[in-house]
């Protein structure tokens, strides 16, 4: 369904990945964490906490007795599960895995209610409660993830036995919520519901997805807002952090100009909005979208691509309101921004989208899951003093170490479903253009001017900056090869078949390389990626007088296991020299930033607590690695991104 | 009662005020403050939330029907008040106060119980439940304001009827309470009896009392401690905050080395443990106290005195923890240090005690009470954005505004009856030695070998280092004049008559003085008072690469009034020049200090969040103001303590 006008993704079936550092996790997601994270479904983990997620479903079915167990939205679990599983088996074919979505999925068929309905805690615990609990209550925000697990395994597989029970879902709800008399006139409080349905929409042609998705996006914030209406609005903390803006319904959405409130539900909502302003051509909605972009990625985005400054409320604070000791940064709101820079992209391909999705990729999302991809975290801080996060109530959210599996499993199934489907975030293509947003080595196809294009992409990247891509063409395609230049890049060469582009035209940051390509041609594309100390505005009062290291793509950061204790003592000159190191030893190669710094002399200093002799410091090598890295050596140590810059 | 032998310290009605900074702050106690407390606890501030405090002891003594409201521990309201106006009526006699005190004290005869027992809380709303929670119930703990403000009342006026109620109270504390069978071995969660009850001691020379102070300090933190068996342990909270060091409980006092749990229990508890090791010349105490002190007073102590990092339990963390937004540094915390210096000055004249003493008082304890004396701060932050505070929940706890009054109304009274007694903190002596620990132009009679001795001390301190005192002596004493030195002094000058004493004896950090003084002698000391930048240890990571302006006793602040907003954006060079001016428009005289330094070009810089090029700066000309003053001028704008330094 490819629409020949439109600037559209490229389907997961269409990438293969063989990279080098991509390749490795998600083949660990296929052979590890999808059927660790089943066996956790099923509680069959010695030792963890039971997720019952499964036997919920089990027990709605009427097949097994006994309670509800878990979160309002447990249910989600299985569907992120399922959706990540889909994903990877297009690369990864496991007989044994689909045999259990298929054996899940007619589960649920069999616990979907006479009407349609498929809730497993409404239909369990609470069976006269339902739509009587939008704020907390998860319902459609659960009949989302089951919607988008439903069309990734119809996309992966072509089986339609799921899509079909959740079209019968999505009839239901669309029978009881909507504008007309008769319904209820709601939406969701943890939005979800909105984006899966473009999905399904996609995927089915049934326009009356698209319009629900719509009203559930124009109704929200509509005032006065019949969320606080019900008890549980405010959650059962009922401070003014719980409050309309929480769920991104202060006011329209059309209105919204900051990024507000539960971090998660803020990307979602404006992935959906996004979906909405591509497919109907909505410039009132883009217009907010770009100002909510401005908003989020200039004001309020850790270097990372964390998002959420505050624990309480999983929440935006205010602009440049960026602690880095107490951020929540939520993997899940990171993966959240990765889903929204790429609607972006297709909104409007500008290398802003794509730098924001490759920031948030290769730090504040990659974080979040361990080198082994068995340890997750759930938060992102930016820097870390263990003691002080056992010592002090503010950082109660803080985890030092990854953690095995939540009782809140919401971010493990997410990172899952991401590295699984990584290969969709590459590319993306109008009928003339085929835009390259991600260096990963890959295979890609296409179909340009009802042909076949296939581009093979060759690089070491994040490591090295130089990327090749190698086309098969049937003929010759008069077409563009469109490259973003990451911002962080000064300086790059484009090759075509070895010979230098002297004038590329850059388009929003987009190199456009437009020509007559003939079978076997190649393009050299080739980043410069030094080390760069990098300052943040000045009014992100937590890092004045701080610099990050980046290079490329990645942020770095200082770990105790290197640095020692009281990294918050070592001093960076700007005039320091940094040289960067390709580490063999670190999980198959990782290049690792060594340099020249100072810290402070604890000894010297001795035992007085304020003097007016400045304190002294002595010479040390310091060394940073990618903060993606961090807590995977030594967990439970000392961590930074932002050092003292003298 | 003066033990020849031993160190003292100078009774109140021998010392009188007439400084310019301290008594105007006196006279506004005396005239404003006390009268406006009299009403609050009257309910008579119209507008404001009724204290119900002398009510619920009308109600104790059955004259008025209703219930008891307030916190359990609303009873200490009113003693702290008499408390403040014992010690004001000495230095401002005045007829109408001492009549309401005589008639608040006959309410309290007729509110006592038969058996002595005295507490409207527990008298009114929990007859059944006396002693029943040590941990928050605050009996004793109201006990011990009620025995220090009969104590204070008796020195004041020689009437010992509020005395005689209260060692009737103490002797049946005593008959229920202590190691012998029969007795319950408890003590209280909030220490303050302790100390309550070595003033009864002194002021009645019953050893009982003395003997049960001892009872309550020992007894203390032993293992298994009741407190935990109490429901009401943990508080409503239940977190690991409110645990056994919460109440000092967590190891018998002599094994205590870290400052630890609620701030200004702790005080209370060190201040119970010097009187006693003093006056039982237990070195086991002594030895203690000096790691506590050690540890307080060089790793968990505020550069303003303020004590406590943390909101959530209004407690120590752990070292070197001390963030400057999130500080709780509680006013009535840093008056109890007070105390606890002035205890251990008498234990071991040492001018580390005395400038702990002089910092607390000059910055983190007046900075509780607004230069009209009318309206308090709680909580005592070195950093405050007023957007950040609003709307961040680990703020919470922090006011950018002083306020008028408190549902929990500690400090108001606390800082009155401070500054009510200010003069008892000035001098100590030995039958030999006058120890001169403050500076504050005052007359202070002492008897020296059964003679009088009046010094007259005249300065304008703390704006000038200079310090004048003549002797009034009857014929000649051969006796020792000791002068703190204080340890922000590189440099100073001490003259005898004129004549510049060059090789003056110091011990301990006090200079001493020792001749045969005559009637008329004059000392003149000059003590050097520059503008000093202060650092901090290195592992004070909150102000890591950041100077403190001090001058004299005196810390210094930004404030957006003279500054600007964003205050997190300026930074002062150490090599930059400042100078110290006085300003006579600010409440009649107020020592500024101005300067060249540098601010972040936030239009310069743009929209970018993060950027390889380093921030622009532009010259600015910054302005500080003594701490304590901050909030005065334009309350509700930033204010900063520690400043950028590069």
């Amino acid at each position: 369904m490819v629409n020949e006008d439109k600037h559209n993704p490229v389907s997961l079936q269409n990438i293969r990945l063989n990279d080098g550092f991509w390749s490795r996790r998600a083949e660990i997601i296929a052979r590890e964490v999808i059927p660790y994270q089943w066996d956790a479904l099923n509680d069959n983990i010695p030792g963890a906490e039971p997720s019952h997620a499964i036997e919920n479903f089990q027990i709605a079915a009427g097949e097994v007795t006994g309670k509800f167990h878990g979160m309002v939205f447990q249910d989600s679990d299985v569907a992120k599960w399922i959706e990540a599983a889909s994903y990877s088996l297009t690369t990864y074919p496991n007989t044994k895995i689909e045999a259990q979505i298929d054996w899940v999925v007619e589960l649920m068929g069999r616990a979907q209610q006479p009407d349609g309905y498929l809730n497993t805690y409404f239909t369990v615990a609470k069976p006269d409660e339902r739509w009587t609990d939008f704020s907390f209550g998860h319902e459609l925000y659960c009949a989302g993830h089951l919607i988008e697990a439903a069309v990734a395994y119809y996309n992966s597989t072509g089986k339609k036995k799921f899509l079909r029970i959740m079209c019968r879902y999505a009839d239901y709800i669309d029978g009881a919520i909507g504008a007309q008399d008769g319904k209820m006139q709601v939406y969701c409080g943890h939005e979800e519901i909105e984006m899966a349905l473009m999905r399904l929409f996609q995927a089915t042609g049934e326009e009356r997805y698209l319009r629900l998705s719509h009203y559930f996006v124009d109704e929200r914030g509509k005032q006065p807002c019949f969320l606080k209406n019900e008890p549980t609005f405010g959650h059962t903390f009922k401070t003014k952090w719980f409050d309309l803006a929480y769920h991104q319904a202060h006011a329209p959405v059309r209105a919204q100009t900051m990024a507000e409130g539960h971090s998660v539900r803020a990307m979602y909502l404006y992935c959906a909005m996004a979906d909405l302003a591509k497919e109907t051509n909505d410039e009132s909605l883009s217009a907010a979208l770009e100002k909510l972009w401005d908003n989020t990625t200039q004001r309020r985005m850790y270097i990372t691509g964390g998002l959420g400054s505050q624990g309480h409320g999983e929440r935006f604070t205010i602009d440049y309101d960026l602690p880095n000791d107490r951020a929540y940064a939520e993997t899940c709101a990171t993966i959240g921004l990765i889903f929204w820079a790429q609607r972006m992209l297709l909104l409007s391909p500008d290398h802003h989208y794509g730098d924001v999705m490759e920031r948030a990729l290769y730090n504040g999302a990659l974080s979040g899951i361990s080198m082994d991809g068995k340890k997750y975290f759930y938060v992102n801080p930016l820097e870390v003093i263990p003691e002080v996060v056992e010592s002090r109530y503010d950082h109660e959210h803080i985890q030092v170490k990854r953690q095995e599996w939540f009782g809140c499993a919401c971010c493990p199934p997410n990172i899952a479903r991401l590295i699984a489907s990584l290969g969709q975030y590459i590319y993306s293509q109008t009928s003339s253009t085929i835009y390259t947003h991600l260096y990963i080595s890959s295979e890609g196809k296409f179909q340009m001017n009802g042909q076949p294009v296939v581009i093979q992409q060759q690089t070491d990247y994040p490591w090295k900056g130089e990327v090749t891509f190698s086309l098969k063409i049937v003929d010759c395609q008069h077409i563009t090869i469109a490259l973003r230049i990451p911002g962080w890049c000064q300086k790059q060469q484009i090759r075509v078949n070895g010979h230098i582009l002297a004038d590329v035209r850059i388009d929003k940051g987009y190199a456009m390389i437009t020509r007559q390509w003939m079978d076997g041609d190649q393009i050299s594309l080739t980043l410069d990626m030094p080390i760069e100390f990098i300052y943040a505005h000045p009014k992100v009062r937590e890092v004045a007088g701080k610099v990050a290291i980046e290079r490329g793509p990645l942020v770095y950061c200082l770990e105790e296991v290197d640095n020692g204790c009281n990294l918050g003592g070592i001093t960076l000159s700007s005039e320091g020299k940094l040289e960067a190191e390709f580490c063999e030893d670190l999980w198959g190669g990782v290049v690792v930033i060594k340099g020249e710094a100072r810290r402070s002399d604890d000894d010297e200093w001795g035992t007085k607590l304020y003097s007016s002799t400045k304190f002294p410091s002595k010479a040390m090598t310091m060394q940073a690695v990618p903060y993606y890295l961090w807590g995977n050596r030594q967990p439970g140590g000392e961590m930074t991104v932002w050092i003292r810059n003298a």
